[in-house]
């Protein structure tokens, strides 16, 4: 007997299980990129005076086209990285998530191709089985950069509707050149197919790495998708978003299920925005700890590779899920993620991240640590 | 020159606008059958305590099962309608718009057909446009109700794998006999499909009229969707959710987004469910507001559906649109929905209701309020 007998369940979906990283019970947790910083009770008290206010009228629908919040998004990426951008180039949605099932659903499906460039965010072939969209990886190189003339070709080759390049990238926190950027908007736009540059973790990026919303003017086949869960301390309130020309996000408004933002969702995402100069504030903390992590892993005799993010992949290991568990047992949960050999370490406090490298370096003293 | 030019949207979706109904600033609104009744100030305090609470811990990603909300459910619809039910039988989404997204993109999708039965909820077509489902419909009988031999001729001649039922339905109002119901859960098991009864109204129901929740225990295959939107007036908090056998929810724990359902909302739907006495106990109210609308309207010399839903279904008119217009102009907004010469106006406070029957008996003096 199958799990699903009886059940019309579509054959592509019966081997999978729900998509996820464990959910633990234990004392540090490095795994799934969470901000350390829980909000300030300033801020507690900001969100909870405007969900009061929002709750006072819970009977009725929200707002569909919440362009309160999208403005407000607007002029937070124009003191972010320098954009010009109306409210009416801003899309959210419950995660972004669902920000790139928006633009899967309105540009790809079925008979339709998604790229990506592997190793690369693990939720990408899940957006594109759940759309009915085909999904063709090329590979990035050795040091998970990307070759331009290799990336161009796999879009020649595969003609994709729909190209995802993750920058900085998951698992890897590779930050990609704007050049390259720029060579697969232009490549893209004749193609005319979209191309999604996934910020989730651009307010981590290092000094001097621009964000691809700069490119937005010349390219209205380009989406920059962001996020608020990581660089805003906002994973519970799962709001995603992305700036786009008008006219891509007008394709993502036929295809969002009506309502899909509540008012609540709107009124706490407005409510840290207003605090987004505290909330940022621990951003160049994380960012001063992240590179004191790589630094530490090199010293260790460790592979960590440069991020722009707030994790580190770092290894290799023979034994990479022995050594996840060792750390484990000592309450310390990172991610068994990326290619054969790496972990991958979440940015927390500076005590996690003490507790992180005792763990570890207990483990590389033993068997279980060995390198490759 | 199009308005999606240079982009790859789907030819389907070319000629679409986004759905919704008009949000238009007017003092009265019986458009889209919200509940008129915002939460007393002990529930906003209990939504706003629940939500500072969770505020403390955004930084955090939600909990992804959020078996708590689900436990929470099935004992509320224990109480509602006398069914046992697990946590595990229970799902949620941000509204039941995502509810029915989860159960098409499981179990429809390319080559799979969704059925339902016209004039029913615009909504449905919607949905599987979106997961590139096929989309039929059959006919309800001319007083809106099932004919059962029909409906069932209907599921053999096109084989769906998904059929659709509204009860009560939108925006009819007709609830169906539970023989009707079974009849169909009984035939789309014999052939492997699902059976999903839409109860969004079902709080609403006549007295005497059961839940389709009662047939849950003897059909694996039937999936009943409700809402938090109407009864409980919490259409801004956007909870919808369903209750079903464990294998079909745990198909649709495969599909949804990881993290769909944010720490807040998951605050908000357990708040308010703690009132649910306060929170329902206006449900009493709107159905003899309803009821008297009904027997008013007849008074009129207009046709009126019986409804077990808060809206009533009336016409009808040579030309709905003029009068929908003519009220609006008085400030009373309706909807323009259903066959053609009906209007569906729904239930609002008593004084609501005062101001719908004052403008509409000055437009049935006038030319255009004739009927045909």
């Amino acid at each position: 007997m199958g799990r699903f007998d009886g059940l019309p369940i579509r054959e592509e979906l019966k081997s999978f299980e729900p998509y996820g990283a464990p959910q633990l019970d234990v004392p540090i947790l490095l795994n799934v990129n969470e901000n350390p910083y829980p909000p300030s009770e300033e801020t507690v008290a900001d969100i909870a005076a405007s969900v009061t206010e929002a709750a006072r009228g819970l009977n009725r629908y929200p707002d569909r086209e919440f362009l309160d919040l999208r403005a407000d998004l607007a002029a937070y990426l124009g003191r972010e990285s320098g954009a010009q951008l109306t409210a009416e180039q801003v899309w959210a949605a419950n995660g972004s998530n669902e920000v790139m099932l928006h633009i899967l659903q309105a540009f790809g499906g079925p008979g339709r191709t998604a790229l990506s460039f592997a190793p690369t965010y693990s939720m990408y072939p899940e957006y594109a089985r759940d759309t009915n969209t085909a999904w063709v990886t090329g590979r990035r190189a050795e040091d998970f950069t990307l070759d331009q003339s290799k990336a161009l070709a796999a879009i020649s080759r595969h003609h994709p509707s729909v190209v995802l390049l993750a920058s900085p990238n998951n698992p890897t926190g590779t930050a990609l050149p704007i050049q390259v950027v720029e060579a697969l908007a232009a490549r893209t736009a004749a193609n005319g197919a979209v191309l999604v540059v996934d910020e989730a973790y651009a307010e981590f990026r290092r000094t001097g790495t621009p964000s691809a919303v700069t490119l937005l003017p010349s390219y209205p086949n380009l989406a920059v998708a962001r996020t608020m869960s990581k660089a805003f301390a906002l994973a519970g309130g799962r709001v995603g978003y992305l700036a786009a020309s008008k006219q891509l996000v007008d394709a993502l408004r036929i295809v969002r299920l009506p309502y899909h933002l509540s008012a609540v969702t709107q009124a706490v995402a407005r409510a840290a925005l207003r605090h987004s100069e505290e909330l940022l504030g621990r951003v160049e903390q994380l960012r001063v700890e992240r590179d004191e992590t790589v630094d530490w892993l090199r010293s260790q005799g460790l592979r960590a590779v440069d991020s722009d993010a707030n994790f580190v992949l770092f290894g290799t290991f023979a034994d990479r899920h022995a050594v996840w568990q060792s750390l484990l047992d000592d309450g310390v949960l990172i991610r068994e993620t990326g290619p054969d050999g790496w972990l991958r370490v979440s940015i927390g406090t500076g005590a996690e991240m003490a507790a992180f490298r005792a763990s570890l370096e207990r483990v590389l003293k033993t068997d279980i640590g060995r390198l490759t």
